[in-house]
């Protein structure tokens, strides 16, 4: 579970995975599996969110750290580079960017 | 603000404009401006969060609505379809997919 909230202060990750809709679900029990065994040890992690596009062909992760050097140092981790290039492998495409929330509108 | 979480039961819409870094400001004022005035008015407007990346290329709307039935009203309604081509016409490229939460991990 997470917050978006303008005040967060934090970095957040959305990467958007194109898949062929049979590799759907296999690279979504990877993120989580990943996330469980491997991201949220990580030092800065705050929290990942992964989601499942309804037409099969997408599946997003919306993850939060707490600095982007906590987020560069990950990507510089063995540990999770492996779980990374295996989320690259099953899918046909990504793209992953760096945000900062500027907005945050509605009811809780 | 909003929260993510598995058990949020509607639709989440992840929006990803791509942008000249010259226009990223003025999409996001438009995509702020057009939530309170339009989008939060609609049935089963839910939240809309937006995000600037970090490299002035991105405009991410994270937004979610409380059923399918509701956004693809709002896809319909006239004067949301204004606000929705003037956002069209600042982006050089944009991506919207629907998707439902699978898995929320983190701490709040």
């Amino acid at each position: 579970m997470a917050y978006i909230a303008e005040d967060f202060g934090g970095v957040t990750l959305i990467n958007v995975f194109t898949v062929a809709a049979e590799d759907q679900q296999r690279l979504v029990d990877l993120l989580v599996r990943a996330t469980g065994a491997v991201m949220a040890e990580k030092q800065g992690y705050v929290s990942a969110n992964v989601h499942r596009s309804l037409d099969g062909r997408r599946v997003t992760n919306y993850a939060q750290w707490r600095s982007r050097e906590d987020f560069e140092a990950m990507l510089r981790d063995p540990e999770a580079v492996v779980h990374m290039r295996e989320a690259e492998k099953i899918a046909v495409s990504y793209e992953p960017h760096l945000y900062e929330v500027v907005f945050a509108h509605g009811d809780l």
